[in-house]
Formats: structure tokens, sequence, C-alpha cells
């Protein structure tokens, strides 16, 4: 900090601070390195879901900024005793809850080197190295996937960066939207229908709500057990046909390979023969498992997606990526340039005006963007395809372990099927004993496993989450967290059954 | 890497990568950090704006992913030789284009811990520590700048950190929409109108459109040298009667303090008076000056924001905080989560459910979210209120030494006043000698200030951009890279004279 050194006038800068000094970027740098991997060391000892009362950092924290500046050793003090209580830790091995965020050594050094490098990356002017790469791991990617050449630049397709899938979802969407309109007419926008099943992310309902869709046209079409909670063609194609006959118009279908309740996988075929037939726009939805259609073995989960429009899924949740990184692909380009593209005098360049180039700006909500392809580039170096795989694969068997556990216990039930590494579980209804005259057997169960997943989550020892699938209350067991083994599951099974013997022995 | 040491049973999983290994996360951490400071250390002498041709990285990088992993220390040296290049050098002290994104120590280290926690706090359970910071930062930085109270969470208003302004517009326009539409019927929303000036920046248009207003709906007042670009309550006025008495509904005005073109201020006073009498959402979007309005002596440019709806800025461009980080503050935060929020099933949690808490997924476009704040806090506490100012400050003064040293070339003007770091400059249409029957002579000057700045920036000295303000060809000159300092200013300045001699003379 203190006078720069090198100024020859007085030009009145003295005092001015410094704050990209490169010897105090170094300094301070490796401090905060050192401070996460102790952070890391220790994150299993942390109670996984904080347990800080709401409100309880306003009491810690004063009520304005600072007026002097202040040493990051004392900062990074506060972190540990202020921020760190408060926070859920989702990359500690104990960690069970919601879908991973499988954070990296690779992914945490692309995201540093993007910080550092700190560009702006709107259009490939403002940094080219930001857009070729994107569009070059997103093809790597895509052919990792084995998704068809038509969702490649090299088969005239091509995959962008998003955020998250919300916004994955809102940008095809508006593509889907405008292409439409300019068909039937603006005057028809309250006649579009957008379709998920009642296992579909919120993310769809929401992008419909932003993208000005009725929402009495929203349709979240009902699945049931049978088909394992899968929309089925059949469904999709009725409610179609009947909103047809109402005069209405469909629009955009979010299919999804593996739902954030159940993992469950809609069958991709058939949807999207339906889909063609009245010309909806189909996207892929696999923000969680299409980390795992890397594996040939579970790529037969995608069967189908080369009659979609879109696809994308979420390095952030099980790729090793840090968040955010969603991963989007689309079969027309040009359909989400016509709906998002703006061309203000201040950003025009040779490069541009002469459409030789990318400008992501155009495939996605906003203009800035980060360098996010960095990340995902050192991921796949770091690890190659072989241990990526190797990785996913070693999630999913200790998931089966788990399965494998509870099956064990015959006081437990497996609620579906297991597809990848995520178990839906409970009490089973015949433990259930005490007052039924009140309530039913089902509903008596669903109120023991949310009991006992609240004792359980309050211990902090683990956290996991919960869902309700056609009307049971499941605990969701979601292994991906990056430092969890083998043991770790063990050791969190042995915590479900010491919490379910000491609730069904006091009930 | 290798096998798990810990493994008492031979469960399969040897072999198995550990991606986040304390001290493996230490030692690459190391290299990183070392790799960026010498980066900031020579960044001066790259050439600022990348001189790659489209397509560069393609002829560089293999055309699949590596099966294999690969080590560090050759994947850095792929970023020095294949990417850095490909680079646009935003933190370069001699970088003068756009707006600037002003990295620093304490917003990297933020992001740092940001990305090494890697929390989803898309609900205050899934990390409270990032919801409770966010809002006491956000309290914090609305009375640095002064915000009315109605702004502030302590005044029953609230402030969130969204990625960009592209985002902030485009929720405040959702739930002004849905406001106007409750009322008027959905059958109606053909009928809405926004509003901004031809000086707006294009996220006002692309929000509008995603949010499917109608596009021959969306309005682009005049504005002109003679009020400074600004735009004029009577033209507003004048535009709103126009369209109320064609039938259809004003909805929302976008008001700018600081047009990305010329830094041009629009009176919020007057604007906000006319908005009020027909009910029209206010938006302040001062994604570049708000910075400067923590200086008292600046805080007049946001006089009237009194009686705006909202309020936003970048952090991310002159406020030390890496991108990306937009600040964006409503008087109705219900209004927010009416148009956006989602609350299925998955996400109940017993803090939400009560009530007690803010779940930020509700005031953004995006479920998942990162922990913001983090960066924001530490760059507010490592360098203090005062010295935030100091540096502003000092920005605003290299800029006005820029000016001056216009003054005293003859040859060139200042084409619009400077409100802030941002100088709009040209040479003078009566330097222009040459065959004037073709061309008039502000077509000439405009095409020869064209051709001066691409030589300029094919030089690789310095980088700036241009815009076109009122018909006019403009240079501009956006002080506020971090490692900038007078000397740089007073270098930049030589070069221009040097290309404009060169060009002046051949002509």
């Amino acid at each position: 900090m203190g006078s720069l050194p090198n100024q020859k006038l007085d030009t009145g800068f003295s005092g001015v601070i410094k704050p990209l000094d490169p010897e105090e970027f170094r300094r301070q740098g490796h401090l905060v390195i050192d401070f996460l991997a102790d952070y890391y060391k220790n994150v299993d000892k942390y109670p996984v879901r904080s347990q800080v009362e709401p409100g309880y950092l306003k009491k810690r924290l004063p009520e304005s900024a600072p007026y002097d500046a202040e040493p990051i050793e004392k900062i990074l003090g506060d972190v540990q005793n202020d921020i760190v209580p408060g926070i859920t830790h989702w990359q500690s091995p104990n960690y069970f809850a919601y879908f991973p965020s499988s954070g990296s050594i690779a992914g945490f050094l692309g995201e540093m080197l993007s910080t550092g490098f700190n560009v702006v990356g709107f259009n490939w002017m403002s940094s080219p190295a930001a857009t070729e790469l994107e569009s070059i791991v997103m093809d790597w990617l895509g052919k990792m996937l084995k998704l068809p050449s038509e969702f490649l630049f090299s088969g005239g397709g091509g995959g962008v960066l998003q955020g998250t899938t919300c916004e994955a979802i809102l940008c095809t969407m508006v593509a889907a939207r405008d292409r439409v309109l300019k068909k039937i007419g603006r005057e028809n926008i309250n006649k579009l229908v957008v379709y998920g099943s009642d296992q579909t992310h919120s993310a769809i309902q929401k992008a419909a709500q932003i993208a000005g869709v009725n929402p009495s046209n929203f349709r979240a079409v009902a699945t049931s057990k049978s088909t394992a909670f899968g929309l089925t063609a059949e469904a999709f194609r009725a409610q179609v046909e009947s909103d047809v006959e109402s005069g209405l118009v469909p629009l955009f279908l979010c299919a999804t390979i593996g739902t954030t309740s159940s993992t469950a996988v809609d069958p991709l075929g058939p949807l999207c023969a339906v889909a063609k037939e009245f010309n909806i726009w189909v996207h892929v939805d696999a923000a969680y498992a299409g980390s795992a259609c890397i594996c040939p073995e579970y790529r037969h989960f995608l069967d189908g997606v080369e009659n979609a429009d879109s696809f994308s899924f979420n390095a952030h949740k099980w790729f090793l990526t840090t968040l955010d990184c969603c991963c989007l692909w689309v079969k027309d380009p040009s359909a989400l340039v016509k709906a998002l593209s703006t061309y203000p005098e201040y950003l025009r360049n040779k490069a541009s005006d002469e459409k030789s180039v990318i400008d992501y700006k155009d495939w996605q909500i906003t203009l800035s963007r980060r360098f996010r392809s960095l990340k995902l580039w050192l991921v796949i170096r770091s690890y190659g395809v072989a241990n990526l795989r190797k990785f996913l694969r070693s999630h999913i068997k200790m998931a089966k372990n788990f399965e494998g556990l509870i099956g064990m216990d015959k006081r437990f039930e497996v609620v579906v099927p297991r597809n990848f590494a995520t178990v839906c579980f409970r009490i089973s209804p015949i433990e259930i004993s005490g007052n039924h005259q009140i309530v039913s057997k089902e509903e008596a169960a669903n109120n023991i496993n949310a009991k006992l997943l609240e004792t359980i989550n309050e211990s902090g020892k683990i956290y996991m989450t919960h869902a309700v699938i056609g009307g049971v209350y499941v605990m969701r067991f979601a292994v991906g967290a990056t430092l969890t083994e083998n043991r770790h599951v063990i050791l969190a099974w042995k915590i479900v059954q010491e919490h379910a013997n000491a609730l069904l022995n006091s009930s």
C-alpha cells in the first residue's frame, strides 16, 4: 500500500491504495489457500447442516461498513469465527442432501484463473480465448456424452455455458416462444402451453412465468409409481391433445433425466415423437444425472435425445466443477440468437460484423459473462475421461452399498428404484405403531420419517433432505460430495439406524 | 492420489482419485497463486487487446478430451502459451475500453472463499451465512450510497446480489409486469410499454424481450446534445401520453446514471414525477457510475432516487469486486417474491415455512446462487470506505488529467462533458482535410476517428473502445483498471498523439 514509488511528478496521487500489487496478492493468496486447505482437512468435524438461528450474524457484525482498512488476518479470523458456523458444509464427506455440489482442486483452480484474468467475455473480441475455449470444451464434452453431432459445433449446433439450469431453460423457452409467435402472431402469447411432469424441477414453472407464459397454461402432467414417476408419452399426448382442442398452442416440453425428488427418468424417445407431431420444443434437463452418462453403461438413459431440441446438465452438481456451470447444447443456435441478440453500437467490432465468430452474449440472458470454460477445461484435463468415469462409478457404488445396508434392516424400505447415486428410503409403514385412529398408517409413516430426518439433521453428523413422491415422504441419500468415501456411507447408515432406534423405541 | 489408505475392507474403491485432497489442494493452489501474481507483474507487457485471429485456439487444442489425467504444471504451461495470447487484458494498466472490470486482491480472495466453500445458497437453510451476510453487506453498501432507508432491510426494503444488471432489470421488470397484469388482466400483456432513452443500455430491450413485452412496445426516447444526452422528463411525458392515448399501458422506465456511451445522467427527480403519475415502475441503472456516488461530492447524481422503485450498480465494474456482482435494491421485495417465487416440496424447511428468513431464490431468476457477498464484504473491509473513495477519486482525477491533455492539443476535442472517469473525445472535424465532395466533414471525421482508434488498438499498447453519440463517432477513454496510474494515462495520450500524427500526415 502506501505511496506510488514511480510517480515522478507530485500529481496528488500519493496515499492511494494499490489493490492489485502482485507481491501483496501473492502473500494474501497463499494465506487463503492455506486457510481453505485447512478447512478441507477439518470439514468433517463441523456439523454438516449449520446450527445457527435466523439472525445470528446480525448480532456479530457492525451495522455499518468500516471507514478504515482492516488486515486480511483479522478478516480471515472473522470468516472462521462468524461465517463458518453459518455454513452448511456442502463439501463435507457427510453431506448427502439435495444434490451434491462437488468441488475439486481442478475446478477451484480454473475458477481462480477465471477470476484472476477477470475478463468480461460478452463477445469474441472482448477475449477471444474465452469464447473459443468454451466452444472447444463444449464439443469435447458433447462427445464424451455421445450427443448426436447436430448438438455439436462440428455438426451445426453448439454448446454454451450458462450459470444454472434455470437460465438454460429460460433461454431455450424464449427461443421456442419467439419461433412460434413469429408464426402465429404475438397476440396469441396467452395461448402458449408449457409442459413438464409433476416431478419436473420448479425451474420450468419459473422460466414460463418469467417468459410471460400465462401461469394457467403450465402443465405438470401427473406421473405414478407404476412408471417409476417417469412422464409417459400417453399422458403427455392426452394433455397436449386436450389443450389443442381447447384452442391452445403447445410450446415447450421439459423432459428430465434424473428428477430432483427421485432421479426418475422420462422416456425421451416416445416423448419426442409426440412433441414432433405437435411442433413442440423439447428440452432435456439432465442437471444431475447427465454426468453419469459419460459412462457407457449409463448412456442409455439419454437414448432418444437425438430427437430433442436442446440438452443441459450441471457440471457444478456432480462433475467436479464448482458452482456455477450449466452446460447447454442446442441444435439450432440461430433460434437462441434470434430471441436473445442485441447489438448496440458500443459493442460493434470487425469480427462480429463479419459474423466470423460466436458472440455468446446472444446465447444467454445476460450481456456480461465470466470465463467459465477454464474450470471445465481444467477438470476434464486434470482428471481425464477415465478418472471422471471411475469417480462417478464410485459414487454409484457407494449408493448401491447404502441400498444394500437398507435391505438388511427390515424396518426400512427403498421407495423407488435407484437409477444413479441417490437413494430414496424410509421407515416402512409396517413398522409404525401407535394411535392410528386419527391418521392413516401412511400418514403416520410420513410424520415419523419427517421426524427422523429432522433429528438426524439436527445432530449435525450427516445431512440429508427429503422429498414427497406419490404422497410418500422419503429421505433422500444423495452420494456425490467429493470427499465422501465408502466409510462415510457406512457411518451414515449407522447414524440413521441409531436415530431410528431411539425414535421407534420412544413412540 | 492412489488408493484410499483408511479403507479397511476391500470394497473395490482402490484407484479412485481424490480430487479434494487437502495437501494436494495446498500445493496446486500455491502454484496458481504464483502464476497469477506473475501475471499481474507482467500484464503491462502484453498487447492489451488480443491479437489472435478467429479460430486460433482450435488449431492448438486437441479435438477430443484427454482420456488420461494431465499434471497441473503442463496445464498451466498451456494456459500461458495458448490462453494468455487470446486474452484481452482487462487487468492491464493500459486498458481503457468499455468500462473497467476492476479486480482486486480482496475481491479475488472473497471469490476464492466462495468457491472453496462452494455452497449453493438458494435459501437461508442451505447456508445461513450466505443469506445473512448478503443482507448485512447490502445494508452497509446502501448506507454508503446514502440510499433512502426504504431501500434497506432496516427500512422495509432490501438488497440482493445479482450476477449482472441484465438480471436486475429483468427481475424488476417481471415484478412490475405481474403487478400491473394482476390489475388489468393477462390478456393485456401486449399493451405493456417499456421505456428507456436512446442512450439506455441494451439490457433493457433484452429484458423486455425475454419478459414477453411486445417488441414494438419498447421505446428508446430520443435525447440530444442540448441536455448532454440525458432523458428529459418532457420527452418522456410526451411519449407516455401518446402511448396512453393509443390505449397502451406504460409499465417500466429504466433511468440511467452514467450511460454506457457517454456516462450521461438522466434526471431522476423529474422523471420519477412523471412515472408516479402514470404508475410506472422506475428502475435506476447506475451500473458504472453508482460506485462514485459513495463519495459525498458525487452523491448528487443520485438525487431523486428516493422516488424510484429499484436501484442497481455493478460492484464488478468500478468497485474492486471481481465479475460478477450486481447490487440491486428494491423498495418492495414482496413484488419480486410474488413474481419469482417457487416453493417445491424438496426445498421446504422450517425456517422458510415460518417466514422468519429471506430466501434469495425468490429475488432472482435462478434457483442456485453463489456466495457472492463474501467478495463484497472482503472488498469493503480490506479497503474501508475512506480508501474506496480515495481510489475512485484517483481515477476521476486521472480522467480529468487526460481531458486536460486533450485540451492542450487543438486537433482534438472532448465531445460531451465528463461526469466521471470516462472521457469521450475525437479528432475535431476542423482538422480533417481531403476530398469532401463525397462525404460531409462530419462523416469524414467519423471515418478518420474510427481509423485512428483501430490503429491504436492494433498496436496493442492501449485499448479503448468507441461509441456513436448524436451521430458523432467518439473514442471512449475509460479510466478504472485497478493497476492504472497517472503515468499510464500520460503514456496513453502520447500513443494517441503519435498515431494521430501518422494518420493526419498520411491523409
